[in-house]
């Protein structure tokens, strides 16, 4: 059974555990909230998690506690950052920010950025250009994890697709969507409580489809979304590539098999094309387009539309993207943040090892 | 069987229907080229095949054929398109084109356009970029065909994606994919082959999952790429969801289920939300973000990269996005293009009505 911490007691742990590996305070806050994002929104995975590698990556000199994040080349409406081999969790931030502030100049803001880490959840970013009542997008290349329609060898990574849309009444529209069948995540659980996975999500090591988790993540890979040839995994394939191009491509980071690992278990590639891994931003500003309340009318209205489909079968009916995460966020922030065993030993851990109490 | 018929001879014969119907010279030849590159590229359902819904719409009056094309909003980066209710063969270019010159100004340009219509195949404005060396997007909303996940009922459309990226020495990587599981043309073709459907392509009227083609036809709906919630359906959805609100909601164009028809014997919807259907033009600059050269060196090196992919059993390997359509061009270029005996009889149908030789 996972047991239950309040989001502000594992907020200050994580931001007292960055400033032990000398992030400054501001970035310390700054990357503690965005981690904490994902734990808030039901996406344990992107969460505190993931701290244990943060900490040994600062802690091994892989990531630079103190970038100096710079606009190497820009026009009107882009630029390309460098984050200096930072947090993915402060260099994506600060790029988006660039990437909001075009917009509000030229229409629209789109920011490529090189020499960077994890940044977290992908939401989190469209999620403050709603803030500022802009379309936010967000993309980022990943460790490799996914086939290839047609290829037996992981050679891409989950590369996230993130874009949100402002409501008026309603909630807003907030699109978070790996671009492989499923997160990886769910394997690791189906490992755990020794069960099948469903056909689609993945192959083995000699490249043919499996139900065996184990089969998967010991040299197996991951599905594109879409699965098969059948379903459109050539589909799910090309939006991995689409997503691997804006961000590491044209930023000049490592793309494709040779975007770097997040975790020390992790082999390193055998080649280095680029620096770190990358993120794309965008941001549209909407009455750039039309009206802002006349197209929020109109969201409130799609919304409202969908909502009304009739059920299929066994359903009960149609979700709007960010329903889930919505749903799980008022949860937790009533009733804590649900931890598994094996989370709070690494907290433990590194509570042991840094001296901060947890 | 097929018959052939030279690329030039279908190109003429469409230059002259269009004109038939008052569309000016220079839109007819722009018309014609663009609804041509579907049947070069193999993408039957969009060429020629479409001419008699093109010819009806002219014929009744429900399509401009001298359309007053304007930019309703402008900014740096962004404009807003009416499309005067014209052919969207004709409105399409010209909007890509404002979307292609705003980045040769600002970085990027990004156009989203209503009160047009049907628009060809998605991946012939990202080819027009590709002749700019810019990186093109587009996209549009199209009549319902699609469910939401866990809905019974057509709600969106089928909704493309295009994009393309430019390269070197090795061909360039076009992508262009409904957000559906499958394309309608292939529940039409297993229909007349009296073949089931594969599951995940289909549900019925009562919302049930289908292998019966004319279950899908009559009443049902088609699925969002990754057909069920276990494999990722609800992101085809969000998919189709975002092509929606970028192409009609942020243009003032109708959305979802109140997308018009594209042939006389599909029902109007019963809502009018917008004007005519809608679309979105993206481009980007490569050289705003990364040295040109160095980028398409390096898209050259992600090709070859996934091409030496080890094949999965049975396959001969991952193909590069834009691969199969490249490769039926060149056959159609010199062998001609096949047309199967409805749609030749439809032009005999249009040759009759108009006076015009096929």
């Amino acid at each position: 059974m996972p047991k239950r911490y309040p989001p502000e007691q594992l907020f200050d742990f994580t931001v007292a555990v960055f400033r032990h590996f000398e992030v400054p305070t501001e970035d310390a806050r700054l990357a503690a909230t965005v981690l904490q994002s994902a734990d808030l929104r039901g996406i344990d995975s992107h969460g505190v998690a993931r701290l244990a590698s943060y900490a040994d990556f600062l802690g091994r000199g892989r990531i630079n506690p103190r970038p100096n994040i710079s606009v190497v080349r820009e026009s009107p409406s882009t630029a390309t950052v460098d984050g200096d081999n930072g947090l993915g969790l402060v260099v994506g931030p600060k790029a988006n920010e660039i990437a909001m502030d075009k917009a509000a100049s030229a229409g629209s803001g789109w920011v490529s950025v090189r020499n960077t880490n994890h940044y977290g959840i992908a939401g989190w970013y469209v999620l403050e250009a709603l803030k500022r009542d802009l379309i936010g997008w967000s993309m980022t290349n990943t460790t490799k994890f996914v086939a290839p329609l047609w290829g037996a060898r992981r050679m891409l990574g989950t590369n996230p697709i993130a874009i949100a849309f402002p409501a008026d009444r309603e909630p807003p529209i907030v699109i978070d969507m790996a671009t492989s069948a499923v997160a990886y995540g769910k394997i690791e659980i189906a490992l755990r409580a020794e069960k099948p996975i469903p056909e689609g999500w993945a192959i083995d090591a000699r490249g043919e489809p499996t139900t065996d988790p184990a089969a998967m993540i010991e040299g197996g890979a991951m599905l594109p979304l879409g699965s098969d040839r059948e379903r459109g995994g050539h589909k799910g394939y090309a939006l991995a590539v689409m997503v691997d191009v804006l961000s590491a491509v044209l930023s000049g980071a490592n793309w494709g098999p040779f975007a770097p690992p997040f975790a020390l278990r992790q082999e390193i590639p055998t080649r280095s094309v680029g620096k770190g891994i990358g993120h794309f931003f965008g941001a549209l500003r909407i009455d750039a387009f039309i009206d802002k309340d006349e197209f929020k009318r109109q969201i409130d209205d799609l919304i409202r539309t969908l909502r009304t489909t009739r059920p299929a079968p066994g359903t009960s009916g149609p979700l709007i993207p960010g329903d889930p995460e919505r749903a799980a966020e008022a949860i937790r922030r009533r009733e804590g943040i649900p931890l598994v065993g094996p989370v709070i030993e690494e907290l433990h851990d590194i509570s042991r090892q840094t001296g901060i109490p947890l």
